[in-house]
């Protein structure tokens, strides 16, 4: 048990983890950068969110890391079926809003969760939500992600990729959030060493981020349509509606008396609402709400 | 039980209740009128939506009603508790969004629900959102609620402005949604005239809201500052957080699979989030924040 990863230990190479992706980006973007905002939750644990605003090319966007501990209620115990007296949640969660709506917007996390009674598991996940759909580029996403996949399981492409397809997934609108990714969620290593191939995973995952991000977006040139964003602004009311209504760690962070303001920093700088929406066919805002579909098998499209 | 109305026939009332709101709240904003959007659920019943947008102080709004019939599924049974094979759900919903930062957003709903067990119920409520938070405005909302409150009952006031205040909150946030107003749900009537007696105290509630909205509107001249805006937008997505992550009916609408575009209805036309946003000591904006709390006394500052 002794050379075994802990919480603790966990929790400090995510926390490496955040700062390392948090430089690329800002690299990448070249105008903004970070700022650290440090926080204690009473009940037990903290965290360091880091926020970035008004860049080059991300125009909202936040790096959280936490870790938090605390006692397992009873909330906890009904509404998400834990077992315990105490846990120690840790994880990594990224949202960036890009400025252009030809640029998208992009979502990750990495999580592991212990309890007092040795139970552990990770979770974590990417999908990438365009505003304007290209096959390409959604292929491309999906041909890094399936490598780093491979590396851990032969299996797991497929399986997370059909998983993040069902999770994704806005039931009310019958869309999918963009065009998918992976998630995987409770992988409970089965020894010691599975421990940390799954924790290597979820740290290649991490490191894999900021090259994704510096892959889907463009350097443009040319200021956005008002059609452009105008449509941005309605598919971020939908980013809006799926992390409200169905998002876990929205919903976990909420019940668990979570940091309102960490959790919600995936909330879009800006979302319009307007009645029944109809792109008129043919149009490039009609191509992507007919890509927005479980099942696509995009890598076949490279 | 003959002469007992029923609910195909409180539908009825509904609607002209609807007609009624609706043709008042155009002839006060003087510019837009409302359309109106017909639909059909597959599973039973549907509705029209009467939608407003662009009008001299309303810039988004709709006045829905709804009769729904259909059977009680197990989703309906395990979520909400209900008991017996099918029911009816009638009601009228409204969410108006004023263009004017100076003037809120407002909201009202009267509502009917029975099973072929021969249970039926009655709830609604109204309740006052101002950007900017006015004792004065607030009260005068309040004493309105109470006189139709008193003609109902005299000891409705006091329990469903509590109730009203529990229920119109956001714990994440640790504020109300704005000064509140009154809430009621599952009223069972003990008898056929108790049932007329709850069901005019539904359609006076109803036929005083153009009256509120009128009396909350203030008619500016000047046009709103950046700040003002901002502050607006900032407003409308805590509103937004509260109807996607607590407000039953959106939960109702989206478990039952109801229309989509009718239960979001309620969406601000736009909506900004900011990281951690603290207005300054002493401004109008924080002010306002003061003054979202629970158990306030409006009435008491008139």
């Amino acid at each position: 048990m002794n050379e075994m990863m802990h919480g603790n230990d966990i929790a400090k190479v995510f926390r490496e983890l955040q700062l390392e992706i948090t430089q690329s980006l800002e690299a990448h973007d070249g105008k903004a950068s970070f700022s650290s905002d440090h926080w204690d939750r009473p009940e037990g644990g903290g965290g360091i969110t880091m926020i970035i605003d008004d860049g080059r090319l991300i125009q909202k966007g936040g790096v959280a890391f936490s870790k938090v501990t605390g006692e397992i209620t009873e909330a906890m115990k009904t509404q998400m079926g834990m077992e315990g007296d105490s846990f120690l949640a840790t994880g990594v969660s990224i949202v960036l809003h890009s400025l252009h709506p030809l640029n998208p917007t992009i979502h990750m996390n990495v999580r592991y969760f212990e309890t007092n009674q040795g139970k552990c598991w990770f979770g974590g996940g990417i999908d990438l939500t365009p505003m304007y759909v290209d096959p390409i580029a959604a292929a491309q996403f999906h041909k890094q992600l399936k490598a780093v996949c491979d590396d851990f399981d032969s299996t797991a492409y497929a399986k997370y990729k059909a998983w993040a397809d069902e999770y994704f997934f806005l039931p009310h609108r019958n869309e999918t959030r963009g065009v998918g990714g992976i998630f995987f969620d409770h992988l409970i290593p089965a020894s010691e060493e599975a421990k940390n191939s799954t924790l290597n995973f979820c740290l290649s995952l991490g490191r894999l981020f900021p090259v994704i991000y510096k892959n889907q977006t463009l350097q443009l040139h040319e200021d956005p349509t008002p059609e452009q964003l105008e449509w941005q602004a309605i598919r971020r009311a939908r980013y809006v509606e799926y992390n409200l209504l169905f998002d876990r760690g929205t919903k976990f962070g909420i019940v668990s008396n979570g940091r309102t303001e960490s959790i919600l920093l995936s909330m879009p700088p800006m979302a319009k609402w307007k009645y029944n929406v109809v792109p008129s066919e043919g149009s490039p805002e009609y191509q992507t709400l007919l890509a927005l579909k479980k099942d696509l098998a995009w890598i076949s499209f490279l």
